[in-house]
């Protein structure tokens, strides 16, 4: 350990309210540190039911920023699109895990596909939609079909159209708001895998098993972990993993999605915080990636990232949380609720993990 | 499930602001549900700490009783001795899970003795001490040595005097206080095992393995499980839990501690909540007491009692608890700290759970 760790006893800030944050919490509380939540959304929120101290205010509130920073010893975020002026405004006070910089690359599509790119990681092809000009160029680089999407701001499929001809842009681009854009090269892959990977403040690096998704109308539905792939290509991914937690001087957990395809990883989009694909890590694994996140903002080694069980973790997502008395009269399967009341559909309600001996 | 399940999104009133009841807080999180603790102590809880509703009043206060009551939709507790008034008080308003009976017999050692020997459940010798009158016969019936102690309010060795000759009877009656006591004789016991069993509201009933406790200056110190004995002896300890919780016609997790002498099992003390022999069952077992206690009270189904691993469940008390920087970097040990500011002598800080495959 340095001398940078927060003793257990410490307050950890979380920027958010959902059931991620709300995980981290928990996994925060094991390890003896209380929590902080911070976060606009009127009424209650997954987090603010499992926490004693909870901020209800904007992320642009300068007063309410500055006493959550004089109360909290590190802060962490559980989405990708804290506003950047909310973390330079924090960061002047208190230190923000993971770093700034990770977060001003991941959200802009662009900049993230482009440092991947630089970095040495196979993406698919994209090009940059800065105006209408760009099109010709841009099909040209990716290929039909393609899928348009904001440069900001997107997730669960939001934010993106499909272009099957070249005479679909311009409908796709008024589609999403004539926002600055990138376009991607749409790849025919056999499977989605997703890799959960930690850098703790000492530089250490820990990697969990590759984990296969299923994702059903662009939101994830299904992981299954570890995921039946050559040890060459679980190795690979791991070393792409490790190259962008060591390039980005990045501290947390980090999430990568790729497309594979025969044995070829395509990275499609990364994710500085704990992950959905990853929630199968609580029973699945010797460490949670909420307590291995946990452990890095704070300065604590690293947890051992093993895979105790073969684990299948399926989202409840909208009306399918309705499911949970027959859950919970099955053997063996571990629900998670995230306290929502109102079950919209797309929305995720919880999750469950099913576990079986590793193979 | 019954038509008195409280679905995931009610609310968990807790009695008591322990590590007992943190713990509980973080289960029933994963099931959805809401907590609203109730303690009298100043400051920040174990339990405080981790939920967002939280009463800070006295057991005796009517109010804040009664407006507690209105909050919550079950209550339960993490400690034996809530004073029977406070559950008569809120049993007007909302159901008290374990049931008032349990409580009242538990509460009072002479009670808790008699009920388990008139079950057929195998006690040491023991007799009551109303007045000094009773010393003379009470001896003859326990022998010597043994253990005097007050019938209400001990716990971890308090209240209670050890006594090697007839003379001592007298200063140690003197020493706990002249009040209303039992005498115990003492047991040579090989070995201290405890079993945690539940029983749901519709009656179905789960045993978990019996688990082998050391105790150091009468305090738990560490539990192995599954324990190493006889499939007959752990399937005796089983009936035994069955035959308690279906007299006392109990709704939750308890626990049971036996002396075990040779293949014979004793009776010692029953605690009528989750205990600290079971936290093992976190990691260790398909389902942990503490889920297993909320499902119980909330009328859902009970959970499988397998164990996983073979646990071995380690207190950290004291100043134990500053081995926690080498505890995280052992891999696979699992930390639980409770948020405890200050390590005294003696107070329960957090445990380690290390886990191997089992035999």
């Amino acid at each position: 350990m340095t001398g940078k760790t927060l003793p257990p006893g410490s307050t950890i800030g979380i920027l958010g309210g959902g059931q991620l944050g709300r995980m981290l919490a928990q996994a925060a509380y094991n390890l003896g540190y209380k929590v902080h939540g911070y976060c606009p959304d009127e009424g209650s929120t997954p987090l603010s039911q499992v926490t004693g101290q909870y901020t209800r205010a904007a992320y642009e509130d300068e007063a309410a920023l500055a006493a959550f920073a004089a109360q909290v010893d590190v802060v962490t975020y559980e989405f990708e699109n804290v506003p950047a002026q909310t973390v330079s405004r924090l960061i002047k006070s208190v230190p923000v895990r993971p770093n700034g910089p990770a977060l001003g690359i991941i959200q802009d599509r662009l900049a993230e596909k482009s440092f991947l790119h630089e970095a040495g990681i196979p993406v698919t092809p994209f090009a940059d939609i800065a105006s209408q000009d760009d099109f010709a160029a841009a099909v040209l680089r990716t290929g039909i079909p393609a899928v348009l999407k904001t440069r900001r701001f997107g997730y669960d499929g939001k934010g993106q159209a499909r272009i099957h001809s070249g005479a679909e842009v311009e409908s796709a681009y008024a589609e999403i708001g004539r926002a600055p854009a990138i376009l991607e090269g749409f790849v025919a892959f056999d499977r989605e895998v997703s890799i959960i990977a930690a850098r703790g403040l000492d530089g250490d690096i820990r990697i969990y098993p590759l984990t296969e998704n299923r994702h059903v109308n662009h939101i994830l539905d299904r992981s299954t972990a570890p995921a039946a792939v050559l040890p060459a290509v679980a190795e690979r991914a791991g070393g792409m993993a490790r190259t962008i937690l060591e390039k980005l001087d990045y501290v947390g957990v980090l999430a990568i999605e790729f497309f594979l395809k025969g044995e070829e990883l395509l990275a499609n989009e990364l994710a500085p915080r704990v992950h959905n694909s990853g929630h199968w890590t609580i029973e699945g694994a010797a460490t949670s990636q909420f307590e291995q996140h946990i452990r890095a903002i704070c300065g604590l080694p690293l947890g051992d990232c093993h895979a105790l069980f073969q684990s299948e973790m399926t989202n409840l997502i909208g009306e399918a949380v309705h499911s949970w008395p027959a859950i919970l009269a099955e053997p063996g399967a571990h629900l998670h609720l995230y306290g929502k009341a109102q079950a919209r559909p797309g929305r995720k309600m919880g999750h469950v993990t099913r576990l079986k001996p590793l193979v």
